[in-house]
Parts: structure tokens; C-alpha cells; sequence
């Protein structure tokens, strides 16, 4: 069983650097579906992106949120209830900034949601 | 059959406006995936989500496109190929940018792509 922090160096070391890249922390819709799943907008907002903000520091040069609110056929709710992008210059300096605050990141999710964040490594083409 | 110009009014419409709101434009790693998938990055960035920009006018304040690199596990791809962002000051004000020319857009999605893309409307809750 590997150590958040551990999962965190695989998960970093494995991805090529770009000029910069992006983080999308979208959340599964499959799972935000389902019975009893929950998202607080507000803790995430307020408190959750700041502590990843302030543990990271200047590693992470900015991040966005978005919060879905429909899907693109009718009647459908959207595909993500959540969505984050942390903007780093590289693979390696994210590595840096999150790996040491991974563990202490990721128990902090358990306080907004019940469902299971999906993340990607993607360059910035046009910012 | 509705056409593509009712289909996207019919999108629109279904959806609430925020302040502000954005358009992510994702690919589903299942089409991504699969035997014969193509997706020409050159031609998305200089030919397609420019026509878009050019057809919206105004309307589309602003853009970005991201490259999908890795996923989160070990020697996974990322979920989407590529992703878009079209940021706009309203559902209404997309539609009418939009909608007069969902015809000719969503034609020349062949031309780079024989994925299907999907769609979500947002609220930027920062930006």
C-alpha cells in the first residue's frame, strides 16, 4: 500500500512537462449521481482550494473553478459538479509544491465530497 | 431530426444563467480510445477554435484550449484529448453568438476529429 505521498511522485514523475500545464480536478458525474453524494460548493471555494493554494505556494502560480451547472442535452445535469485547474510551470514544480502537502490535501477532500475527484496532466495550448 | 441550429437553441435554453459562465468542451477517453481515434491538436488550434471565436464575435470573450498529456494512474492517457473553455457573459448571450452558426461549427468537427465531443455549461466561480 503506497503512502499518498508516494502516489503523489508516481502520478508526477510518470507525465511529460510541458511549457506549462494544467491540472483539470474534475468529479464524476457517475458518482455524483448516485444516492447520498454530496459537494459543498462553499467548502470548496472558501476552504479547500485555498489550503491547496497556501500549502503549494508559489509552485502553484493560479487556479480556477468552475462549478457545473448543466449538461448539453436536455434535461441532463452536467457531466462535472466541480472543476479545478491549478496552473504550474511544469510537471516537476508541481511535484515539488504538492507531493510534501499531498496526504494532508487529499484527507481535506473527504470535508467537501463523498465522490472521487478524476484528475489529468494537460498543457496550456492557448491560455 | 432537429437541426443543428434547433439543437443548440434547445441546449441554451435548458440551461441557467450565472455572471459569468463557460463552456468546457471535453472529450470522452472512451471515444479517445478507441481503435482509429484522430484528433489534429494543429487544426484545433488554428483553424477550428478560431472559426468558432470568428463566428461568435463578441460573444466569446475569451478562450482556452488544453492538450490532455496523462491521467492520474500509473501509464493511464488523459480522460480527454482535448478541452476548450468558450467564456461568455451569459447562457443567452452564447446562444446568440452561437446558435446562428451551430451548423457550420459542428460541420467542421470532422475535419480534426472522428471522436465526439462532450459539452457542459459552468460558472466560472473563479477565474
Amino acid at each position: 500500500m503506497k503512502s499518498q505521498s508516494e502516489k503523489s511522485k508516481q502520478f508526477a514523475a510518470l507525465h511529460q512537462a510541458g511549457n506549462s500545464f494544467v491540472i483539470p480536478n474534475p468529479w464524476d458525474i457517475g458518482s455524483a449521481n448516485a444516492p447520498g453524494a454530496r459537494f459543498d460548493h462553499e467548502y470548496y471555494r472558501t476552504t479547500h482550494m485555498p489550503l491547496v493554494k497556501d500549502r503549494m505556494g508559489d509552485s502553484c502560480k493560479s487556479y480556477t473553478i468552475d462549478k457545473g451547472l448543466a449538461g448539453s442535452a436536455p434535461g441532463t445535469p452536467a457531466i462535472y459538479v466541480g472543476m479545478c485547474h491549478i496552473f504550474c510551470d511544469s510537471v516537476e514544480v508541481f511535484q515539488k509544491g504538492f507531493g510534501p502537502h499531498a496526504q494532508e490535501i487529499m484527507c481535506d477532500v473527504r470535508n467537501y465530497t463523498n465522490l472521487t475527484p478524476v484528475m489529468q496532466i494537460s498543457e496550456v495550448i492557448v491560455g
